[in-house]
């Protein structure tokens, strides 16, 4: 029998609320730091009514991980396959973006670098979402070349992986100093100059 | 009266390998997953023996990063006043060096990470690096255009952020995948372009 849909819909945004609790808790201590009676007093649960529907700190993280995942992937176009320079002036306009959501920016500088601790749950998802990624943009790049407006000797994989460490490296220094670091404006110089530099 | 000459002599050891045994620990668990009786552990100390030298994990955590600045100090030549590309040559020569030492590296990546969670002990620290190398690269690129090598309208100060950001983000995606992704080659590639783009 199915659930009754008024339960089901409670269910749901029990889970949202969860989620956001979670990805704040993550954002606020990193994952190691953070602790699920935290994460469920937040909510005004108890630990065992919060771990009915997450069993343990790893799964939260999870569903935090893949929440914000499903929002940068809209954001980046990666449904609209942007081709050349187009996917650049996007990224630009993501950085712009992600001014507004510090939250959003902190948990992902959080939770990327923590990745590198030992036997640390998030470390194959964020592999692999540089992985994804590099793909996504290099490709970009590469319909560029093909269209002729990129240069044709231009190294694609080394350029995407140059573009997200320029955007997680200003992420940091905007996170430590919100007032005194642009980081939308340092991203988009630099990527003028870089589109200056691999245009065909 | 002074300390016995031995006693000195071991009790300056003792503090080399304690700072050793925290630098290994931070980077393996970052601040907040590192426990004092780990590191106690690790040294072959009990826990009110680790405190006697240091009174707390953060005052712990306060010598390994100073340790680790005088390391960084002397190789990024901030003694010799390098000028102009010099100053960036020698941070592509420092970049390949850390691909030698991805312990320090680590614990860098996973404490200036960490540093923008609520009431983290490095917060200062971080920020106070970040403005010291700033003002050293941004000096040493003023200094290129001075002498004519360095075209007059480059924002150094901005040039200064991207290039630190540049390298903590190859940092990152190093750490992550040691064995596809070749640090030292992306950034330096980056700071050829870079050059490239700067020169008069």
């Amino acid at each position: 029998m199915a659930p009754h849909p008024q339960r089901r819909r409670r269910s749901e945004d029990r889970r949202e609320q969860i989620i956001d609790e979670a990805l704040k808790t993550f954002a606020d201590n990193g994952y190691h730091g953070a602790s699920i009676a935290e994460i469920a007093a937040r909510c005004g649960l108890s630990q065992p009514g919060l771990l009915h529907y997450f069993p343990n700190k790893a799964a939260l993280l999870a569903a935090v991980l893949d929440y914000r995942d499903r929002l940068d992937y809209d954001r980046l176009g990666f449904s609209q396959q942007l081709r050349g320079k187009d996917a650049l002036e996007r990224l630009a306009v993501l950085v712009e973006h992600n001014m507004h959501v510090p939250g959003l920016v902190r948990l992902f500088t959080v939770v990327t670098s923590e990745a590198v601790t030992t036997d640390h749950p998030a470390r194959d998802w964020v592999v692999n979402r540089y992985r994804t990624f590099e793909t996504y943009l290099a490709g970009a790049l590469e319909d560029g070349i093909t269209d002729g407006t990129i240069r044709p000797e231009v190294d694609t994989r080394a350029v995407a992986r140059q573009i997200f460490a320029m955007m997680d490296g200003l992420q940091l220094q905007w996170l430590l100093e919100p007032d005194s670091v642009d980081m939308a404006q340092l991203f988009r110089a630099y990527v003028d100059g870089l589109i200056e530099r691999i245009s065909a």
